[in-house]
């Protein structure tokens, strides 16, 4: 018999197991009918445990962010990676050449001098390394240009010496609310014929694009509806949070993540102060103006309104004038991965019993 | 002989030891020309060498926020604890009462709730906490009110067994900046007031009002200014930060904390992409509007303008624009506390020499 829940001292976060288990068959069912690959983004986690569900549920591996992180899933026996992101230092390139000894790996470019500084690695550790050109979809963050710059930076990787082009990826994430599940849908198979004609424009001059793969939580089914995307990358699907309630990309029914907190102060009819703040939730606000910083799992409508370092202030709605100090409750933050990324580890939970604790692994991974 | 800065894998923090010191100091000298006892709040940090740094130049204890982080400086040998916060649950105030065992440690009290659990506890351990009333300072967070409310809870606090009330505390911050250097100074001259006046109206009713402590880094030298408060607890001043500077109270050239970071895309002219993003630096935003996440240190027009998981997003100022992938730079963040708080080390830099490296101790202490 594990510990129940409320035997932990607050503030900790906690994952229902039954709902995470539930939205991890969902999406790699949605996946499969489909038709196209499901590769996570484990940044969402940093949890091998639940990298392994996922590859149980048919994930064909996961996606990570930085070398570090690609390091602790390989460690743990999870062989099959794309670091969706530019390495360019060269300790960092011997790092990546080393982790491709033991596990497949995908690596990501955008850059000509990028692409130039991985052909280099890996013609020195003598492999070769499998390239995806990351696309820029119009967010203003990383990614090559469609048309000439795509042709160039591609055309220039397939000739340089260690690199083998393997296809392409995009991130175009979703942070507009106002046009509903229509517009969420319409943006996510704009992503999808973006990288499918992006795809199309490359093999005509004769370059081997076999991958192409899109997503994001709320836009990976929507993109994986359009023909020629072959794979896509959701991360925060398994536990969900406020914002990607807020897109209408799942339920609040859905949600699998809280912070457990306690009230500890009671100043006005209206306030309530728990010991869940920033350094518990994160700062991330929310893509819906006004919203604040998470809500109250028991009542949607109380928001967590303001939030210091180890203060969370809840707006308290009328139907939540009843918390006292020393109460506890559960919070939705509003964004899981930032979320998670400040813990050292999670409660999992089931029917308010803790059946296991689970190591962030991968946590202050940055480099 | 260390290795260099940038012999580490980015991207990381790293402290200018020689700007830490003058830092530390600086506010050391500063509080003890105005008076008043230095009690800086150990969250910028959590890191117990620097902590002792701040004892050695002569502060009397430390602040902190919650009895796990409390726990950490005691087991490092800092012996004089005030945890600004309030401890309400069982299984917390045990800890407390433990705590109070192997250090001087004072305690807050915002509640009647608050103090009756507090009371209980100590009861329970036949031992006698100190207590510092938290006064709400219009923040809109903890603290009672003065007038009858302060007057009431002041009052059990006396009464209650097992409980010595012997101060108050504030906390204020500040936030704006339209008013510049002279508008902060108000607001912290004010802070103090508010204090000294709630101090002497729980004198009036011949409740024993020893300790009157206010702080933050903007408003502690202020406040000290104001006969009456008797401890400053400021924070963020012995690194700085954006957020720090932009108000005025701490000069660029001061700042002691710094990511490193490498850039990783070059996708336009006016764009620059490094892998230091909020798991980096932290959301937090700026309180100067449309200012962004951080600024470049060695160019501060060039600003983090927008930020992911993983990657922030410079926007080049002209003179930036040279910057190409796999430079590197060093970047200030909006928000010192959080972006420490993200990390399990940094590195103590001299003449860009590694000296050393200090664990964040007390990262991750939430409860």
């Amino acid at each position: 018999m594990g510990a129940l829940l409320d035997d932990l001292a607050t503030p900790f976060l906690y994952v229902d197991l039954d709902r995470m288990n539930r939205n991890i068959e969902a999406m790699a069912t949605a996946a499969r009918e489909l038709g196209v690959r499901l590769r996570p983004h484990a940044k969402t986690h940093k949890i091998p445990e639940i990298a392994r569900r996922q590859m149980a549920a048919g994930a064909t591996g996961v996606t990570l962010a930085k070398v570090s992180e690609a390091e602790v899933f390989a460690d743990a026996g999870i062989d099959d990676l794309f670091i969706a992101y530019q390495i360019v230092s060269p300790a960092q390139l011997e790092r990546l050449t080393r982790l491709s000894r033991r596990a497949r790996l995908r690596c990501a470019v955008d850059s000509r001098a990028g692409a130039e500084r991985l052909s280099t690695a890996a013609t020195d550790a003598g492999i070769e390394l499998q390239v995806m050109l990351e696309i820029d979809l119009g967010i203003g963050r990383t990614g090559v240009r469609t048309g000439v710059d795509a042709f160039q930076l591609a055309q220039r990787v397939a000739d340089l010496p260690g690199l083998k082009l393997i296809g392409i990826y995009g991130f175009r994430g979703f942070r507009a609310f106002a046009d509903g599940a229509e517009g969420r849908e319409a943006w996510g198979r704009a992503e999808g014929e973006a990288l499918v004609s992006a795809a199309a424009d490359l093999r005509a001059i004769g370059l081997p694009i076999a991958e192409v793969s899109a997503g994001s939580t709320p836009t990976a089914l929507p993109a994986a509806s359009v023909r020629g995307v072959t794979e896509i990358r959701p991360g925060q699907y398994l536990f969900g949070c406020a914002n990607v309630v807020a897109q209408g990309a799942m339920r609040a029914d859905d949600v699998a993540l809280f912070a457990r907190a306690t009230v500890i102060s009671r100043p006005a009819e209206d306030r309530a102060v728990v010991d869940a703040g920033s350094k518990t939730l994160s700062t991330d606000g929310s893509w819906e103006p006004g919203c604040g910083f998470g809500y109250l799992a028991s009542d949607p409508s109380t928001r967590v309104a303001s939030l210091w370092e180890e203060h969370g202030v809840l707006h308290l709605e009328e139907t939540a004038r009843g918390l006292q100090v020393g109460d506890r409750v559960s919070i939705v933050p509003n964004h899981v991965c930032t979320a998670v990324n400040l813990h050292d580890r999670i409660a999992v939970v089931r029917d308010d019993r803790i059946e296991a604790t689970w190591m962030v692994a991968a946590r202050g991974r940055l480099e």
